[in-house]
């Protein structure tokens, strides 16, 4: 057969597609890297000790294809049911698995339509609409205050009347890029006006005042997404976990890859609920560090989102925001910049040691002063 | 919001799947594990040693997103470039992306449904068509003949005019669960007829005599698939990853997740690169205990298919398969059998240590002498 006569081999929607573009990694020796919203902090020494226990002769034998030792520690955690929990290779993995498991692929022109749609807050996370558009169903934005703030009821429904109706709707709890929290009160009543599947993405809630994990356990339509990634130090071992409704979780479970996390990214993650006292101290250290960078940064003439996560959302004085982000890069400080509209003005700055942001600080005053 | 007037949450699609149920995974002590083709000899020990010592504060940060270092080392293996190689989180995790990159979901009932098509040989890797299901496609099984052979295109061909049309094309070489090797010329022809993607799920392909690796630089519609799990003693780690055409390669990357490949796995795959004089050693072992207890199976009454993996497939005299199962479980002695028609007389037994096929020889004996 010649090559001619081949059918076209890659799918038009995978053609089109506009891939998600994580923040960059480089491995630059002295750089400061406050752009991906890493734990600057190690995980406790305990955790690297059991990993470092398990690398044996267990290697070449698949990991427990459910996670079950490691559900049945989180349910808990959480007062639930192990059923109650799946696992994902990081939460992105479940993202995208909760895509496919409530959303219908297609783009129909009729009042179907809202089976088909993925919903999210502008802004949010990148990811969102890249995960809708893979799936070849509707991407559908629903835009923030200009604040950053979560719209009542009421002003979401004014000119949308279903707003509530999406398949799936993804909110970010915290907000990210922005940081903004959003109160437990309102996040309890936006549940309960949406009529199809709520994800509750609280990569960040470790570093916030409260979170809304009795929400899942409440309505049979909330997911709540949680991550090892971030505040536990564990970004390079993929451990990621919804809880929610048994239906949907064992929804999540049926889609799944049969052994979807690795086996050291469990034993890292059963290890981490062995030394939760040690992290919620690192927690209170980000946490003091990130209202210590704040009003510093608000002296300098930022104007900064109040934070409830790791990181700070600054629209900086002088120059523009991407001029910002190559300036401090030439300094060897990589922060995040988005070029969406809604957030071009901003730049997104991880928390780091004390010791990284006062030499962040000290860069930003010598850019002011030039 | 009452309950009852929410929409139905998860998707009829998933309600409906007969999920894939991968092998059992007990951690009972005594018990001679030859059920889900795990090499029975661990990691080199400088692999061990080179993931213990990566095991520290790295673990806070992501890894490499595209898994640049372990394509580059693996382009050079394979005589390729890195643009041909995409990493996964397992073999499976790659699988399941070929499914959403080159099949449209859906039924039709036109000429258009080959585009539709995920077809695979029977008996093989039984995940193939629930993967078709999941993504809302068609899956079609080709038969291969009785004895576990693939059949000639004339054969193919058959009474199946679109055999050689189907979007998607999985053919597990050497075959699973028979054994059975595929002559590399046999799958050049029968690549070369191929309209759609073929995948050459070559996950045992390391006990065999020839392997494949050639046509997936030779055909810009042939993906090879490889895994370190079986062979290369790493199926905690979940690593596996496809070689081909940068085109079909550039696909797969586009919707995969932005870090689906763990730190860890990454560290212990290229250690396993620096090692592989010793895992051939490994392997010419496992081939040597293969051949030995293929032949005295044979001399207990068993009939044999000739295998080129590290399992055989093998038909019990006696009683029948599901039972000899029991018998030897009542020992200790876990293997797989599987339900289908095609394979439902026969038992699949990896091959462990020595040791631990003296000991299925031994029980074996004992049951028929019973």
């Amino acid at each position: 057969m010649r090559e001619q006569d081949r059918i076209q081999l890659v799918r038009t929607l995978v053609r089109k597609l506009q891939p998600y573009i994580p923040g960059e990694q480089p491995r630059i020796k002295g750089l400061i890297k406050l752009n991906t919203n890493e734990n600057p902090y190690p995980p406790a020494p305990s955790v690297l000790e059991t990993v470092r226990a398990a690398v044996d002769g267990r290697l070449r034998l698949y990991p427990n294809p459910t996670c079950a030792p490691l559900r049945e520690r989180l349910a808990k955690l959480h007062r639930c049911q192990p059923e109650n929990i799946v696992v994902g290779n990081g939460s992105d993995e479940l993202l995208a698995m909760a895509v496919r498991a409530f959303v219908e692929p297609g783009h129909p022109y009729n009042n179907g339509r809202f089976r088909h749609t993925v919903q999210y807050f502008d802004p949010s996370y990148s990811l969102y609409p890249v995960l809708a558009e893979m799936h070849g169903s509707v991407a559908s934005a629903t835009p923030l205050n200009p604040d950053f703030t979560m719209p009542t009821l009421q002003e979401l429904r004014r000119g949308r009347a279903h707003v509530f109706n999406a398949a799936l709707t993804f909110i970010t709890t915290p907000n990210a890029p922005s940081g903004r929290s959003i109160p437990l009160a309102q996040l309890d009543k936006l549940c309960g006006a949406h009529r199809g599947v709520v994800v509750l993405d609280e990569a960040y809630v470790d570093f916030a005042g409260e979170n809304a994990m009795s929400l899942a356990l409440k309505y049979s339509h909330v997911l709540v997404a949680r991550t090892f990634s971030k505040a536990y130090s564990l970004c390079f071992q993929r451990v990621g976990y919804f809880v929610g409704n048994s239906g949907l979780i064992g929804a999540l479970h049926k889609i799944r890859d049969s052994y979807n996390v690795n086996g050291l990214g469990q034993v890292a993650a059963l290890a981490t609920l062995d030394a939760l006292p040690c992290y919620r101290d690192g927690f209170k250290r980000i946490i003091a560090t990130r209202e210590r960078v704040s009003r510093e940064l608000g002296l300098l003439g930022f104007e900064v989102i109040p934070s409830a996560t790791n990181f700070i959302m600054a629209q900086p004085p002088k120059f523009p925001a991407a001029e910002w982000l190559k300036k401090l890069r030439d300094r060897k400080i990589l922060v995040r910049w988005f070029s969406q509209p809604a957030v071009e003005e901003y730049l997104r700055i991880t928390i780091g040691t004390d010791e990284e942001m006062d030499l962040f600080l000290k860069e930003t005053r010598s850019i002011l002063k030039k």
